[in-house]
């Protein structure tokens, strides 16, 4: 990026209160911001910095009272936090602009695949027989889109994801480096001498629209019928998706879940990090599970979960307090449980009768 | 796919009720078949399905017996299950036969590598100095085959898959996508000034006959020796194999479970999903492992684990059933020591010679 | 590797007892070395293989005592275990020495982009404009460096790793296959409807020199500025690094970790495997981690901690052996609280004034 602080103002309909020539190349944290740089100042607690930062230009709240002269350039705006998403966004949009190139000389693209507008196509990726790439997508470096695989308008699959054989992914999604997208569920028949006999998952994955996936996850096919992940969820990176799972629409899920196969999660719940779900449950709408929990059994709606095996989290938190103070506990009881039975083994001495 | 009924009831040795000329182009869910796609019933509960599905034919047991008259074409057969495992079989070899394009000009293979008959190697892929590829493997697209690696007969390598120099993988090995295979062993030497140095790796990986490894896995090649994974073992998506380890037989193991280094693993072990197993151990062999249990010490044989640290998993249950109430056993004993403190103190006051 | 036993004791400065002449080809373990292999003794415990070893020569310190007469070929040493790291590093050397293939004509290099003196890149590999790579540094196979990347001087990037646009690696790094340095950090804004705007990351990951990162390794891009691996940390397999997260000197973190948002981690701190840090944390210096353990808030210096949430670990390990008899406790609990309960109420029967 290159853009002076009158470009910027004018971007953000804020007013310039210093050198609007100055030019910054850079968005940074307002503590490691240097010269050449912008920061933004979301928080009163921040406003310190305005008197020492070595950012060209702050973008910093209209209301903001100085209380001793600013060397720094200062851009002042309704509201910083959404000015700063707003500059996010043409940053973000002009960068995916950049990456429109058209389709590489060096893919292969079968010839019976079928290849929106605009679309681009990284260097060694590979589209294969009957594959459909929709309108606008960007599809990077080193990607492997199987056959039949559709992929809807307007997506972006970062370098090296792989999307196997017959998945399905809709528009506006985005996907990140080393997924992969359709590998084989789970599932094995023990035998008598110990082996195990694959069951063959010929079934598929259904992603559909404004998901977007972290790296290195892994979403696998279902036996049969379609592993599901619905419109708007969200997934971070290394999380895994067994076959046969419906995830439903807008959930969050932070990085290294796992759940396991054949469990249905219905709409915008929340999931902390490294969090696990059995298989065969049913976690309903607007949930949150806390980080590391185990979520073992059936859950309804509205509920917030903590541990392995995962609780209501207020009653985790109680026994939790309690659990820090078990050994400690447990001498108490050890301890009445001898004194009560010498007094009452007293007691029956004193009084034999009773 | 696609079959007549009368193509199904021949393969599957059963009894038409119906149109026996009807085609179908894919297996789904009972719950969710269409016109066009045939389901399996396993179970009487969803014998329900028979009068409203969709699907153009359905397999029944030949016990069914109808209490209404029905609109879809039946196949009747002796044991839906087995018939339903035999067709995902013909099904999935058909698909494998059809990934059976030889060697594509846009792979790399080198002039020193042995490659058998019947091998097919996808484009970008890399088969590097002095490997070995035995007869019928079907490597995919964009695999990585380093120096001095052996690949036994009949495996199935997919997309992304990299397996490192001087690795071994037996016959009838199916390897998903974005696993490495014979990364360095996480070893350094601890130095005074807090720096560690790198202790070099240059053991590899053993894979034996007829094990299949999920997407995304990691297995860390021994610092000398082998890091050994034996036959018909079963890994799942996200494991992480640390470097000396041994996996024993018939093992399965679900996803993003860690097994820390030089770890001894027997036969016929089950691990759940982000199970943690300490380096060092052993662990013999039928045992059973809950997930996201940490396995800390060594383990006997046909033991049930739960918990972390791991403990017996009966022992476990009635414990952290326990826990459920911990706050309010804690409250009862504080009630408890301060009631017996209090009338002990009575007591004594009572008889002070006590 | 091929060495006679008298070049080998020349090597480590060793003392041959037996044929000089001999060959190896191979170091094994000492239990499982074969002929035409050598073999190290660190430990007296494994004395006893001299005797009966079938390895073609036995590293031993120069203070071991035999009892018998013995077939192998001794080298003695002063110190096996540091004439084994030497060993160690005399190979991987050679075997660096080996991949430097220069440029393969197979790979996409960008004719922005700057490549140093001795700069090998393997086939199939992509380095985009106006990436830099430093002298002597190793790119192997199916690598992507995204645009603007910046990598020191001997660095060694193994097979499909991706460094995303704008990311920076230091001198002397060591990155395994699969890892992804880059990707776009969780950030998104839930809005009113339930669904999440994305929070564009335009920021990078920096990493200092000395570095090792290992397999399938995901480090995410923070909004702005830089998420931050400090020199001399070292990271094992399918770990994840949030955005924004700075990671301080020389840790070593072990594999399936995970460290949310924000959180900044000082120097020298070890993680045992599975470990997961909350967000928006800190924890200084010297710190150790349990395998498995969730650390929920910050951390001051020099402790070990344990459990999920982590507490200190003799505290932990005091409950947890409580936790163990958790079941037992509520019980006699219980009996006492009934018992007492009983008495309290005979007491007042028999004493109602009270």
């Amino acid at each position: 990026m290159k853009l002076s602080v009158n470009e910027l103002a004018k971007l953000l309909d804020g007013e310039i209160e210093g050198d609007g020539a100055l030019e910054v190349y850079n968005i940074n944290r307002i503590e490691n911001a240097q010269n050449g740089e912008l920061a933004f100042i979301f928080d009163s607690k921040f406003d310190k910095f305005i008197y020492n930062t070595k950012a060209t230009t702050l973008i910093v709240s209209k209301d903001v009272v100085l209380s001793e002269p600013v060397e720094t350039t200062l851009i002042r705006v309704e509201n910083p936090y959404f000015s700063f998403l707003k500059l996010l966004n043409v940053i973000d949009s002009e960068k995916r602009k950049n990456r429109k190139n058209g389709i590489s000389e060096l893919a292969y693209i079968s010839k019976e695949a079928k290849i929106g507008k605009g679309v681009s196509i990284g260097h060694y990726s590979i589209v294969n027989d009957n594959a459909t790439v929709g309108d606008e997508t960007i599809i990077r470096e080193q990607v492997y889109i199987g056959e039949n695989v559709h992929i809807g308008k307007n997506c972006l699959i970062y370098p090296q994801v792989v999307i196997l054989d017959d998945c399905r992914v809709g528009d506006n999604c985005i996907i990140h480096s080393g997924t992969v997208i359709g590998s084989d569920g789970f599932g094995f028949l023990p035998m008598n001498d110990n082996t195990y006999q694959k069951i063959p998952q010929i079934g598929n994955v259904v992603i559909e629209n404004n998901v977007e996936i972290g790296a290195n996850v892994t979403i696998d096919r279902s036996t049969v019928g379609s592993t599901l992940i619905k419109q708007g969820t969200k997934l971070d990176n290394l999380i895994h998706i067994a076959h046969n799972v419906e995830v439903g629409k807008n959930n969050a899920m932070a990085a290294q879940c796992g759940i396991a196969g054949s469990t249905k999660i219905g709409d915008h719940n929340m999931f902390g990090g490294q969090v696990g779900i059995a298989g065969h449950i049913n976690i309903k709408n607007n949930n949150q599970v806390a980080a590391q929990s185990g979520v073992a059994s059936s859950v309804g709606d509205n509920e917030l979960l903590m541990g392995s095996p995962a609780m209501d989290a207020k009653l985790f938190k109680r026994n939790f307090i309690a659990f820090k103070e078990l050994a400690e506990i447990r001498n108490k009881v050890y301890n009445l449980d001898n004194l009560i039975t010498k007094n009452y083994k007293n007691d029956k001495t004193k009084n034999p009768k009773k």
